[in-house]
């Protein structure tokens, strides 16, 4: 993933015509488009090569999962065009090679940490263990929580090579501006966009915001 | 999931006609079809609609996502004639308690250990506490490792509710009887029965084995 506004656009909707749509109107302003299962279940997995014609698509499919099922998910990622593709480094270093493996030359990032209450009980005790044995197993970054800046802050010292991926902009209290100054490299935005009435000016704005 | 044969197929495969064959072929031996991503995303969702109208079916997403999201995709496997599904007990309590909620009246069964070596680093030292939270935020079951009767035996004492799902069972080594014995309700099996010549045969042989 090359940075040039740094600004990626998470489509969770369930909408194929939608998805379409708002990708023409802004994909020349954006680095990327993050796709989840719900579209892909509701739009079939085609919906990956069709947006990866306008821009690039990133697989957020959060791969869960023993070596080999992460393997044939990811290779099916990678044949329909993704670019980059999302695991859950908790799985374990065998897991998340096997994504690194099969889905290269695509990017994979790993999950250190979530943003939900629920992160708390299990991932948020050992995230700076999930980052090393991600790194040891060959990712190109990180999903990092675009809602607190200050552990941004720690995963771009210790982990200077890592692409920093920060959801949680916008509508979920994320400050663009602050989560750059912290070392992000790239925002994943969804809602404050595709909800928008006016979503080409709501991602300029964004990029005026952290220049 | 009531129990019949105790038997429930993992379909991890990536052809829809082969799934729908040996679905029809041995439907009425089986408790259920569980089905993954690979043959949901080669295939479309339509066939955990279509296999449902043959056997049950269990959706293996281990859903590892926020809430909202999980919430989504759990919706969706709903809507598709889905009547179990598989969580990763991992991402905590909130997690877990969106698909509870969404899916029901369809049962919830969390993934508290996993078989591959991977799961030692994060996975393993916790799986009590998964199983715990697992069982307050409402799940009808656990997926335990079928290739470690011993653990099976923990699980089976200390949540005598929670119905057992093991995997592992055959190629990877659980053998069933000693599954069954330590107290698992239902065996899931994948390779010994959709790569055999005969599967209807097979199915038949492991039923003889644990009765």
């Amino acid at each position: 993933m090359e940075k040039k506004s740094g600004i990626i656009v998470a489509l969770d909707i369930e909408s194929r015509e939608k998805a379409l749509m708002l990708a023409l109107e802004i994909s020349d302003l954006i680095d990327g488009i993050k796709v989840g299962y719900p579209l892909v279940l509701s739009s079939g997995i085609s919906i990956v090569r069709d947006l990866s014609k306008l821009t690039k698509v990133i697989c957020d499919f959060k791969l869960a999962d023993i070596p080999n099922t992460n393997k044939m998910i990811a290779l099916l990622a990678k044949q329909n065009g993704a670019e980059g593709i999302i695991v859950q480094g908790f799985t374990g270093s065998d897991s998340i090679r096997a994504v690194v493996e099969s889905f290269s030359p695509g990017e994979v990032y790993s999950v250190v940490e979530m943003t939900h209450p629920g992160a708390l009980e299990f991932i948020q005790p050992v995230s700076m263990d999930i980052a090393r044995i991600s790194v040891q197993a060959g990712v190109n970054g990180f999903i990092v929580p675009g809602t607190r800046p200050e552990r941004i802050e720690i995963y771009r010292k210790n982990f200077p090579n890592m692409k920093l991926f920060a959801p949680g902009i916008g509508v979920q209290g994320g400050n663009a501006k602050k989560v750059i100054e912290s070392g992000a490299d790239f925002l994943i935005i969804g809602r404050s966009i595709y909800e928008s009435e006016k979503p080409r000016k709501e991602v300029e704005n964004i990029i005026d915001s952290i220049q």
